[in-house]
Order: C-alpha cells, then structure tokens, then sequence
C-alpha cells in the first residue's frame, strides 16, 4: 500500500539535492514511485511553485503524497506541516502558502500536523536544507504507511498559511492581466481566462500593446512568425508566436503586466 | 508483464511538461519503469528526435514502449499513431516521422493504429499538449497490457510518414559532411562512417577546413587542446579536442556543414 | 534482493547519455531503483565528482552500489574498478579516485576488482562511453545479485587510486579557504570547518576580502541583501547573501582562494 511520491522544488538540477532527498525517500520507502513534477520553480517562487502545484493535481495518482519545497524562510519560525486534503491526497512542504493551491484543488484541507516527530526528523537537522531532513522523510514516511497523526501535533486548518492568486484587472474593452508563466517554448500564459475576456466583451480580434494578437484554436491556424492567443492546456489564455517565442516578441517574463484590448 | 516505458520530449526540464506527463503514466501504469531518454531534443527538431531515439533502440528493454513527442503540428491534421515493430517493440507518437528511424531499427514497421479510442485520451484533449492528453497515456495504456488494437483503427504501414537521415557526399579525396550532434562536451559528430572516409580513399591524415585532424583511436592519443577525428561511441566519425571543445573550435553546431579532407 | 543503484556523472542532460545508460540497467537490472544523484558534475573535475559523491554516502540507502563516471582518461590505461566498502556498499567507476572519498566514508576499501569479464562488458566496448558499455552493466549486474568476484581479477586496494581533499591553511587569525561548491542559489561552500576557524582564533565577527560577513546560525538572521557566514547543511563553513548570490558579490568559483579574517 505504498502511495506515489509527487515532488516539487526549486532546487533545480546543477546541484545534487534532488537527488540527497531521493536517496532519504529511497532508503524509508524504497517501493515509493518518485514523480519529479519539477525542480525548475524560479528561485523563493512561493507563488510559482503554488500555481504549478495546484494544476499538476488533476494529473497525479489520487493517493499521492505532495512533497513542495519553495522555503525562502527556511531556519526561521514558519512552521513545517502536512495536510490531509478531502480527496485523501497528502500535502507536505513550509506553511508558507506552497501547498495552499494544490490542496484547495483537491477538495479543501481536511486536516493539518506540524512535523515535529523524533522519529521522523533526520539528525542533526540543518538550518537550510529541511528538504533532506525534514520535508523528503516526513513525505517518505506517510508514503510508507506512518499514520498522519504520528508526524507531530495538530494544527487548526484555519490557522494554515494560504496564497490567493491575483485575478485580473477587467474593464468594457480591456483586461490587464499578468504573466503567470512563460515555457521554454516562449508561449506566454496570463492569469486570463476566456470567460474574462467574454466579461469585458472582447472579440477575437484582440490586440497586445498595439499588436495584433488574434483568438485562434490551434498553433497550426497562426501564421509562423505572427503572434495570436490561445486557450492553454491549463485553460488560460496564453500569448504565442507559431515557430517563436511571444515573451522575446513582446518582452515579458512573469510577473509583468499586460494589457489586451 | 508490465513493459517499461521509454521517453524522450523537446520538452525541456524548466517547466513541469515532463512531471505532468509522468503522473498521468503512474495512474494508468503504476509498475511501468520509465527510462527519460532526454528532454532535450532541439525544439521542434523532428528529424535530432528521430535520430537520437534510432540510435537508443539497442540499448533499451527489448520490450519497450517508446513515446517520442517533437510535434510542430501539434493541432493540425497530423495523426497521433502507435506502431508495432517487427522486434515486438511499440512505439508512440505523432505521425511526422519521429519514430520512423526506431521503428526501423527495430525491424522495421509490422503494424499501425491511430489513436483515438476515448478509453484512452484525456479529456477534453487540449490543443497543444498531446504528450498528456495523448501519447503519455495512450504508451502506458499499452505498457499496462491493453491491446494494440484496442487504441484506435488501422492505419497502413505504408501510409505513415518516414524520415530519410540525410548522407555524406562523397567525393575522391573529400567527404562533405554534416553536423548530426554536438555533445556537452563540444564532441562534434557528423553523418559520416568510417566506411564514407574509405570510399572518398582519405587516410589517417585529415584536416578539417585547413586544420590537421588527424584519426586517433582514443582520447588519450589527442595532445591536450589539439583537433582530432575518432569513431564515436555510436560509430560516427566525430571531431573531437582533448580537454576542450571541437564545436567552439571550429565554430560548428548541428546542421551545419563541413569539407573532411 | 534487488540492490538500489545511485548513478553520478558529467555527462548533463544536454544530451541522452544519461538515458541510454537507464536503458542498459534496465535491460540487466529491471528492479533496481536508480537514484540519479546529480548528473551536473562540472566536466571532468574528479575532485568535485569525489566530494559530491563522499558527502552523499550518508542519505543513501546502506545496501546501495554507487556508479560514478567522471573520466577524463577514458580510452586511456586507467582501470576500470569495482570497490567493496566495510560498510557493505559497493561502487563502480573508473580508477582515478572519484569513487575514493566515497568508500572513506562507508568504512574504506575492504576489496576491489578489475571490470573485465567478458559476461559484463557491452560489445563492441566503445573508445569514449564506458558508462555506457563497462559502468553501468557492472553496476546492474552487481545490483541484480551478481557475485562481486564475478566481475574480473582482484586489485589490491592499497594500489588503487585515492583523493586528498585540500584543507585550509590556517593562522592564527586567518584561514585561507578554498571554494569547493557554489550552489543553484549563489552559495559559496568553503573548506573550512567551525574547528578550523576556532583553531585560528576567528570569532564570529568575520570579514571575506575586506567586507564583514558576520557567523549567524540561519539564512533569516541575515538582513536582506546582505553578507554573512553560515555552517552549512554539510557542516561546512559557506558564505552566503540572504535572497542573493554571494558568488556574485564576491567573484568566486570553484577552486578560488578566499581568506577569512
């Protein structure tokens, strides 16, 4: 009854702490499948992590334990929890909001332990790497079967840190929206959903800092090299640029703004 | 009897296409290891994609499901297709060629199938992301043992899209050859074989757009910082310098082209 | 009795070495647990490689056989090895000490063997991809129950090669440091010990080239932007800047000199 491992940080790959925290994993549930959703979360991204977290659930075996690592406070007095959400899936990381969207997502926190069990925690536990003696064998031992109560006390679910993503700004002819993503393809996704654009009564002749950005189904229906928008595959309007890349196009990387008319 | 599975993307690893692809495999296929063959084929680079997976098929599980997605058309006409070699192997992805060099490395193709059998696709299947509403499940739908017919109605083998790896010209006394790779190590490897240099009747004494690159049998053999031509591990001829990079050297990267004389 | 493999290498994930080199244990070894310690080694820096793979021993499980390839004489006479530690473990790689601080670690070298046998090796042994044809097969093999002896001829372990991590040079209020890591984040791991600075004298009022970089015990004790000196997650001496890059503020890299005052 060993449950699948879904694991998220910001570590990235030049260093080997992935690979520390699988080895932890390995060695207290050696039959865990690991599933590295991604280590490439921008650096102390609390936000970006959430985000890509809260999308990926649909996708992830129902009894998974989420382990999320984004910690800009690591060492100082934020707590270190695990949540069981009301779909049954398992969420561990910082109570910093990293965890807030996934487990919204599936269906509500349900109940809430800070981790602070003797036989959980690796000794000595660093100051800066809680994913190794912390977060990887705290996810390791719910993976293996340790009942949730055991991680350490109970938290009030209402007391747990939680992020709410920002929406965009909609008037009659316009939204301002904000660059959630841009891929390695360069596609450029908004926290703008089709429903927003419907709201500010916007067409499919849309425009993006002057440029025309017309509506259009399918990468094959734009033109290469022309700019259009599309509805992603997380369902968000995305700007994109057939055989290039919209963020070079129009210079944007998350957390920018834009506005489509 | 779960077969592994074997994937290689131009996903990239900075975003969580990969880790998305990889929980929707773990839901159908709990038991299917996964061999990431790379992430890193050039973007959109059909024929890199075609000529790296080729080049795997002899080191992989004999039983393999192979899911390869470099998809420039993804939303147009192109199919989504699964075939069966004559090795026993199966292989997944879109119909432009990419798996067309594996199949034939696998004894070429004994049947096909397109895959549209709604026990299989994710739904709704988004407009740009088949690796997860198509080829990720439809692979470990076939890895957990459903039938290959089962994935959708025949296609003939004859109809389906081929990639021709583009040769060498061969001249008396000169070889015109192409970039087929560069590694990280700035290894240059072209599309020339051993058997091309003996039939333009080149000896040892190479050089390389006037530079002296002599045939050396092992790294070892190079001077330190020196140009030299070697067999490479998967039988090419390969420009390589000893503890630098023939790529920077000579200023070559893939698809470029260059005289051996 | 499948024994769990963790795989270190230089290779990146540019390109499918690593991926072909997943194959060949699957096809040897199909239950074997791969932990992909880091494939992000820099080129051919055996030193970085044994360090990396001594300080790892610790998290990984107890029955693990280690497979390393950072080898920049490969084709040339440098044996390929497999070590028994005291502590059980085992390690394959090639013999020019990456494996050394590895098997300090695990208790020493209790016995070694030449990789030779005929059993082991994929043919043709390629010139310049020993991962491929002699390290991993022999890390499977070892993995999947084969006899240790099996491999090839006993080498006696007082012959095989070994790595001396350099210290520091310590007066008496000055250490002079080397740079032995820098992290994803910009922090700069040093060859110093806590001892190491009490045994100069040093109190916590540190200074690094002029600038002060107070001793703190956690990330959140460092104003932002600001210099300061950690005990890392390795019990090492780091310096490090509270959401910034202290390699950057300070111009160092692996393998510079830094003296702390």
């Amino acid at each position: 009854m060993t449950r699948p491992i879904v694991f998220a940080t910001d570590y990235g790959l030049a260093d080997e702490f992935v690979g520390i925290c699988h080895g932890v994993i390995l060695r207290i549930a050696p039959d865990a499948p690991i599933v590295d959703l991604t280590h490439a979360i921008p650096r102390q991204d609390v936000m970006g992590g959430a985000l890509v977290l809260g999308r990926a659930t649909a996708y992830m075996p129902a009894d998974a334990v989420y382990v999320a690592v984004v910690d800009p406070g690591v060492g100082s007095e934020r707590r270190e929890i695990a949540v069981r959400a009301a779909s049954g899936a398992l969420l561990v990381g910082p109570d910093n909001g990293v965890l807030s969207l996934a487990w919204e997502a599936l269906g509500g926190a349900a109940a809430a332990v800070e981790v602070t069990s003797e036989r959980v925690l690796l000794h000595p536990v660093s100051r800066t790497f809680h994913g190794r003696d912390v977060f990887a064998p705290a996810a390791a031992h719910l993976a293996a079967g340790m009942g949730f109560e055991e991680l350490g006390p109970s938290v009030p679910v209402d007391a747990l840190q939680v992020l709410e993503p920002p929406g965009p700004m909609i008037a009659r002819g316009a939204v301002g929206a904000r660059v959630t993503g841009v891929d390695g393809f360069g596609n450029v996704q908004l926290n703008v959903t089709p429903e927003d654009l419907a709201a500010a009564e916007l067409g499919p002749e849309l425009t993006v800092t002057g440029r025309p950005a017309p509506r259009v189904d399918v990468f094959a229906d734009v033109p290469q090299g022309a700019l259009a928008a599309i509805v992603d595959s997380q369902g968000q309007v995305a700007l994109v640029v057939n055989h290039g890349s919209a963020a070079e196009m129009l210079g944007l990387a998350v957390g920018k703004t834009v506005v489509l008319e």
